[in-house]
């Protein structure tokens, strides 16, 4: 008990830095003047070094044995704790030192690249930087795999989603790969046989959006005061434990997409703001991997806020705050462009029905590079022919293609499934939220959310990391992550019939 | 050489953490939302640990012993930096690692109840976390002060202004205190005599406040790439190196308020942007104590900007601003309004003739309480006798008296009197600046500050800690801390005689 308490005062300090961390990157994206980019690095950077000593010293490591004879005067929680402690100890020390920095400074190197070489569509200028931080990867997956026993690629997505396996992925990926051209292929026919959506009339004034955005927030129970509301050029929600901080970017010309913004990271602040309070700063208090970070915020954005029932409240509510006048405004019309299925090159722009072909197609990708079987040189084209299988779309130039995410770049290797694995769970989690509260549907087309928060503020987000996300599905929805919800749900939304899928 | 480098490898470790603790400062003033209150004070009592652990680490004083031993191979600026390391790791080594954590919990914490006191004038409220944090900062006082060899007080005045002593202080605010009452009823006999200032109607729209004080710290020679302004309760100069960010707060009915704020906290940010690069995260690089700091924003505030020739350059900018016409707006209404004595109970809101007796007042009072000769109990009724002796006011609620300050219930005990001799430092420097280029006042007239702030660039900024306080006045205008300019620009300015003081 003793070594577990001691280890529980480490892990508070390492939570304390991190917050810290989390408002600096906040105040880098939304406050923070050009020069001061250099010494904001240096604070980062140091900031993670003192975090990684803490949990890379032999003293933790030995607490973290200690503790682990003496469990049985531990309880459920604290088990927990210890076992995402002895976790986050692994991932930290099986990589050495100066891999870290390597690493770390080829990533920065090379996302630094990137910004000039996205604009410019060159891949040639990125591909030497993109191949040594992919070399640098693939070697803390080899380091970390063979300290956890994993495969690579395997321990690379073991530190954005714990417990997450190629070999769970693989079936569900396989299934969507044969079943969504077909599925794009018919929504698109229903939908251009129907009335073509009217673009709503603007200008919107950024005030006013901003005025929804928040009244929004507040009708689906974000906590103002343990957070904020800001700008930023790519949204996000971040800053720290009782301090959520989400942001969007507002264009004059269009309301919808920096609204569908603020409602999409206010499902992930909600899953911070619900974390137990008594957890917050122990590891087992964190939120449960990107995948079930991810279902939040598209269990609001996508499953909630784009059904025709809450589209039904938000219409008037828009044609109001905007003075919006005619048929632009109606909620059928607002309800076909909220669900308008389109093929495209960006990611982020993407409609639900056509997203997961992007995912599909950097995780074949990715996979493929870290096993040493897709070379940096050989990734413009794989992306190209890959995107015209999936979607049958040409690139034109390669920042349309291969140069539009950050993530390679950036060092991340083996995130992207996890939008596609939200998007899955988010669906999972609606249905069985709808099953137990059918009023739901019916609450939501008067704005109200407190039936679906209570249920996934019990069921998800008080549950943080106690479970496994397998676990936590089984829980809460009777079974483990499976993607007939989502197929199903995609059916009904898209083609008026679950069955069909 | 070796120790020297390993040294400076571990204060830019700890200057990134102050830096990073210097936001995380100004987001808990300006951004931080309520709730997030808590998490935040442990995240700065988490990094203030850190930074005591690296400064008092036995390897740290280790190579400062080493260091010391080789300085014959070190140049200037590195034997004024190993002078600084050795003094902070003095300061910190006296400190044990809990008490500075309690400390630093227990400030955030009153400051926090103060926020809420202060409006409600309810001094019952703030005085258990008050007398909690005057109960720490004593012990740390005499920690410190057995250490460094010094009373309580002295140590944690040697804190803030290394060097100085009450023994220093003692004999310029005894002169003050005798001669203060009657040159304010002295000024006050001439000020009444002759007209009257006119109040310059309102109201100020608040962007254009904001606006004009921008461009006047955009005159003034501020780097915007490096710094910011915001709002906040109490005006205040913060952030980080290379991110200076100073704040202000405005009223509808008032443009003067917020515009000298901005004044004052841009002479402070000068200073700390003019340090010199290479030793911006070095302690030899750190602006020299907070007297000297205060007589950077004095400087700017009181001697440039309220002298009768930068009036006659704002009078008309402002007139311009606010659409201002008639008497009011005159040059020489203005500077009876900038000049006007009369004392109040607020001291920040004070003239520069009344404010030495808030500092002599605040003086007392702190050492008595570092001295254990006044109880927190007793705080309000001695301040109110206190004020009455000096300024002839009645307190009639404690938001005008005890509870006006931010610095006591943040735990700056010993903070006070810099303000005054910051004061005394403005006017010696002033003095020898206009001597050495005659033509400032002139070119204040058409709100050029270039001539002036070259001149403190070279003499006060990029001087860092290189040399001692009064080695730097020397330096910079032949003789060490000496009331003798400021008492003739008092009497210059409010009497029309240098001669009559």
């Amino acid at each position: 008990m003793q070594a577990y308490t001691a280890l529980a005062a480490t892990f508070a300090r390492i939570g304390a830095v991190e917050d810290a961390s989390g408002i600096l990157g906040w105040d880098m994206q939304t406050m923070m003047p050009n020069g001061a980019a250099e010494g904001r690095a240096e604070q980062l950077a140091q900031l993670r070094v003192i975090a990684h000593e803490l949990l890379t010293a032999p003293r933790t490591g030995d607490l973290i044995a200690e503790a682990g004879e003496g469990t049985a005067s531990l309880g459920e929680w604290e088990r927990a704790n210890l076992r995402e402690m002895r976790r986050l100890h692994l991932h930290a020390a099986a990589v050495p030192a100066d891999l870290v920095a390597a690493s770390s400074k080829a990533a920065s190197r090379s996302e630094m690249v990137w910004r000039e070489a996205r604009p410019r569509s060159d891949f040639a200028m990125l591909a030497p930087h993109l191949a040594e931080t992919l070399r640098l990867q693939r070697e803390i997956g080899q380091a970390k795999g063979a300290a956890l026993g994993l495969s690579p690629y395997d321990a690379l997505l073991d530190g954005y989603d714990p417990g997450m396996r190629r070999a769970r992925i693989d079936p569900i990926f396989s299934d969507l790969r044969h079943s969504l051209p077909d599925l794009i292929e018919t929504v698109r026919a229903k939908q251009q046989a129907g009335p073509a959506p009217v673009p709503l009339p603007g200008p919107f004034p950024v005030e006013t959006q901003r005025r929804v955005g928040l009244e929004l927030m507040r009708a689906i129970g974000f906590d103002f005061e343990r957070g904020r509301l800001d700008v930023s050029l790519h949204p996000f929600c971040g800053g720290a434990s009782d301090d959520v901080r989400i942001t969007t970017r507002y264009r004059e010309d269009d309301c919808t997409g920096a609204l569908m913004g603020v409602l999409h990271e206010t499902g992930h602040a909600l899953y911070e703001q619900g974390r137990p309070a008594a957890w917050r700063h122990q590891p087992a208090g964190a939120a449960r991997g990107m995948s079930l970070h991810e279902s939040q915020s598209l269990l609001v954005e996508m499953q909630a806020c784009r059904s025709r029932e809450f589209i039904d409240y938000l219409a008037p509510l828009l044609a109001s705050a905007f003075a919006g006048e005619g048929a632009a405004w109606s909620s059928q019309n607002l309800h076909r462009l909220a669900t308008r299925v389109e093929p495209g090159f960006i990611r982020v722009d993407a409609d639900e029905v056509t997203y997961p072909a992007h995912i599909l197609l950097r995780y074949e990708l990715e996979t493929a590079m870290v096993a040493g079987d897709l070379a940096v040189a050989d990734l413009p084209g794989a992306f190209n022919d890959g995107l015209k299988a999936l979607l049958g779309l040409d690139v034109p130039e390669d920042r349309l293609g291969c140069l539009q995410d950050i993530h390679w770049p950036g060092g991340s290797f083996g995130y992207f499934p996890t939008y596609t694995l939200g998007a899955i769970a988010a669906a999972q989690l609606f249905a069985a939220a709808c099953q137990a509260h059918p009023g739901i549907p019916d609450a939501l087309a008067r704005g109200e959310f407190a039936e679906l928060m209570g249920w996934l503020r019990t069921n998800v987000h008080q549950r943080a990391s106690l479970l496994d996300t397998d676990d936590l599905l089984i829980a809460a929805t009777g079974k483990p992550l499976d993607a007939g919800d989502f197929r199903r749900h995609l059916a009904r939304r898209y083609l008026g019939n679950a069955d069909m899928v």
